[in-house]
């Protein structure tokens, strides 16, 4: 890795996610990226599919030696176990990887229970969480980071500042349309997913292993609802934590964030507009009666995606971490 | 009274709330639009303002000697405290009344801690809360009935099966814009409200004091989002009630609704989209490790405001109650 | 056909237009809705996949026997092709029928051009365009109805009162994304239509075929945009029609719809809001200039489909015209 | 003005498109922003109004003295009438100025047609229509220039290739909300705009003073829509341009635009989408029988307004065209 990682390559640089990656990355200023993989649009430029991310590089399929040789890093925007699989061979020819399935982001036995059978057990060991506010140091040592997942990324936000003290959450997610995925499904069609807000696997939903994980235990309920936007996610949190008044919680919230460089704590509750196609995080916390209310806003393709991608790339590279984000 | 109240007055008939008002009345086959008032617009026809309802009522300022001589009943959509005065006004020429207002919703103490001194206190004691599905004798006995707030609406209907046994709720309300009236204001603005989702008056809504009234003491958290549709509630109800099974749950909520022309208890979780432009309520409750989670969708301008009040005055008229709301 | 037609099928109800088809035939006070049909989700009831429509009816898979024997008349909103197949297999069977497809609404030539080869020839004789307003005395005569097109209905109804008289004709359409069907593809994702606005195919689209049909010769543009709304129709039509002044237009267009049920000429540019989940059409016309200006909206699912076909199945039965359509 | 300008104040500094203005110039590389107006919000912070602008400016109230010491450049985003006596306070002190506003863009006869008497017609004769794609070299070397109107801009950048030989042309716009300005009205209401098209100033729109002064005399027709969306405006242009054929046409525009840095001419009809938050324009065109059409999709707040004037300032500073627009 003569380059230092500065070549960049983006796997599956066709879905939302990828599509930014791709995107940041050829904009940024210490990174110059030389490989983005496709499968059914290889041989077509990235900007035919996304004319405003202005990205001319031709798409090309996945091939590990051809990335070695190209690139020192790679964001994987696979779907998960495609991933596992894509991030071994990277990781076989020494490239720094971070990735943003679910692949890397749980030890092997929450994993094996919301998804399947691991495909590359051996490197949960050296995976690192990759959300900055949580783990700078780790992720800066690290040489594969799971990216987290947009809504777990936005629950975190808005409590990280309370970790260990919550006995009580639930976890109250509105999501923009483009965190479905760019598949064209029937809850993706416009006439469905236009004037419409709903909850979506009640059940379980596979981010509340990565709340547990991060927050430690405590009776966590975790849901994302459907909202007619594009990008954005508000997290709506609603907690108890024993004794805390809101002067407390204000002054924990701004301490915790003060030198965050993406984190602005802000003085009432948050607009998802208000951070649309930016890296930045909005938290707004209060207590009303015994109960703490926390929210965060983010963009769910910039913090709980690309932008968090290559924020903790910047962090693994030892570049300013907010470079090519602003 | 010689009409048995079927020639029915609206007024405040060109809001949101009332303009629907005017035409469920209108194409109600046993009931008459005789009056719809109105100030700035006093003079236009009420289709010219909202031709989609095609109600060619003349709009005509507020008369209380004109209203009772050609009308035996009204619906009054005015803001709060204005209702309360014509309201008086109406009951002392002994129309039967629903108001949509907050004016009788609550009980004076409760009234005057969350708006302001009632106007009309002297009409409390006869008022009563026009939620058929828990009121319903009372209403149909009743010369004044109180129209809910339509985000209690949804959160009630969410969580009435479950009266009495709730330890500990955080209701979770999205609402859509036309729930914020009429008024253009920057948050009504499409360019503030597309692509966005907040929570307001993270302090404490007024709508709480309604759901502590109607489902008895808990510790309860109540909470409003604005959404980017035009017209739809989904209440997100994460409840503590201890001991309860999912199959438990399902069967009460079942067994309440039974009967409720209106309610559809659902399998999965419901689509606000599903009730748009009706006056039904989709139900869903499940238990997901020991939380309760229930939802209610419903359309914030039919059985938030405008159906559901036209549902009241069937029942005050002894017309059955789904008469010209289907 | 001993019932005189009023027992109606509804063929292919799962698509956008069948489905309002079944819902209005459903409420409909001299219909009855006896069979509706889908391929992939036949078993299934109707109102599971269109729970705001309320329709109860099992839906079942196509056998042409069996819709024999249980309806006379059909609406047919099958794509076409297939359309033409079943209605074959109708119209021998004895039933009326309106189908919505583009089927049978050119002469042979016209469609196989735009289209391909036909595949029941033999019924274009046979087949009548079902715009009431240019055909109503036809149509109660036909036994097969061939519904026109939503984008052409729109451009009709803004210009047949100067049928014979236009030179030039700019139709620059905007509509829904519920035109585009129901069928999830790249175009119709949420995260495509919304905040966007794109005209396409722009080198030829198969509605101005049947343009050119009911008007007549003419040097005619006709355009489709996909504008983010779900329903809705805005055809502004910029036409030469030499000599014409604004009050002549006027008072042609009022003139020409004095006695149309679901035309309103407007003094205004018209909002396809104002005409939504309505069967009404607004048009307005003006001459700037030498230029004359008209408008016409509707709603695609209605006047544009099932609301027309309808229309047109109620002309063909003997019944009042807007029965079930108000 | 020692600085050449680089020092820039932004008037207006509240509305959309000079909140825009204050973002671009904050970020630009070789400008700084230090002055930013506004009256009613003079003292708050721009980035309290604008979040996601992240401009920390504190607004002021507008004094001619004050903005003469602290820049030698300014945007002028006021309301016309008092743009054009802003822009005679800071011409007088020797400012460079780029006015989006409508006073400087035609000459008196035609303004005070379109508008009012002119405030400020000394400086007509000075002032440049900012259109650089028709006017780079009289912009480079002026001191005052005329930002063009959003949907000017459009409509000139579909068709200045063909300039001359346009003998008819209908420009049929449509426009995002955001176009109509920041104040809340009923139009911009959200349950008025969303789920809408409608045209507005049918009967002459003011707009079309600029591209008859832009592209010579023809008859033209030029008409707006409201479309629901924030940011963007599709222009679609029918043209009678005699002999003209498709390929000379697709010749003619690649050839025009071969050296502009933010136009791109694309293969199909272009979407307003892919240029959102940009300054591009995409220009489409194609001949279909005997009328060309051709297409310009902008970002209404970008190269429609804000983005353009920063593009003109940096012309009028010598900088590079392209620099903070990327």
């Amino acid at each position: 890795m003569p380059d230092g990682g500065t070549r960049v390559a983006v796997l599956g640089a066709t879905g939302f996610g990828g599509a930014l990656c791709a995107r940041i990355v050829h904009r940024h200023p210490s990174l110059e990226l030389t490989v983005a993989t496709a499968r059914a649009e290889a041989g077509r430029r990235h900007d035919e599919l996304y004319p405003r991310y202005a990205v001319p590089q031709v798409l090309e399929e996945f091939d590990a030696d051809a990335v070695a040789e190209r690139a020192g890093a790679a964001l994987v925007a696979y779907p998960h176990k495609t991933a596992a699989l894509a991030v071994r061979q990277l990781r076989e020819r020494g490239l720094k990887v971070v990735d943003l399935s679910a692949d890397f982001r749980l030890d092997q036995a929450a994993y094996e229970r919301w998804y399947q059978a691991h495909e590359a057990p051996e490197l949960l060991g050296e995976a690192v969480y990759g959300l900055p506010e949580a783990h700078r140091d780790e992720i800066a040592a690290a040489s594969l980071v799971a990216g987290p997942g947009c809504n777990s990324t936005a629950a975190l936000l808005a409590t990280l500042p309370l970790r260990g003290r919550i006995e009580d959450a639930v976890f109250d997610i509105k999501a923009g349309v483009s965190g479905a995925g760019r598949e064209a499904t029937e809850e993706t069609h416009y006439s469905s997913a236009a004037e419409n807000v709903n909850a979506y696997k009640v059940e379980g939903h596979r981010h509340s292993a990565e709340i547990e994980q991060e927050l430690g235990p405590g009776r966590f309920s975790f849901l994302t609802h459907l909202v007619p936007l594009d990008q954005g996610i508000l997290a709506s949190c609603y907690l108890t934590v024993p004794g805390l008044t809101k002067d407390e919680a204000v002054a924990l919230y701004r301490d915790a964030y003060a030198a965050e460089p993406f984190i602005d704590v802000v003085d009432s509750a948050p607009h998802t507009r208000h951070v649309q196609d930016t890296n930045r995080c909005r938290v707004h916390v209060t207590v009303v009666g015994d109960r703490t209310i926390a929210f965060a806003a983010i963009d769910n393709l910039w913090k709980g995606a690309a932008g968090q991608a290559v924020q903790d790339l910047n962090l693994m590279l030892g570049l300013p971490e907010t470079e090519g984000l602003e």
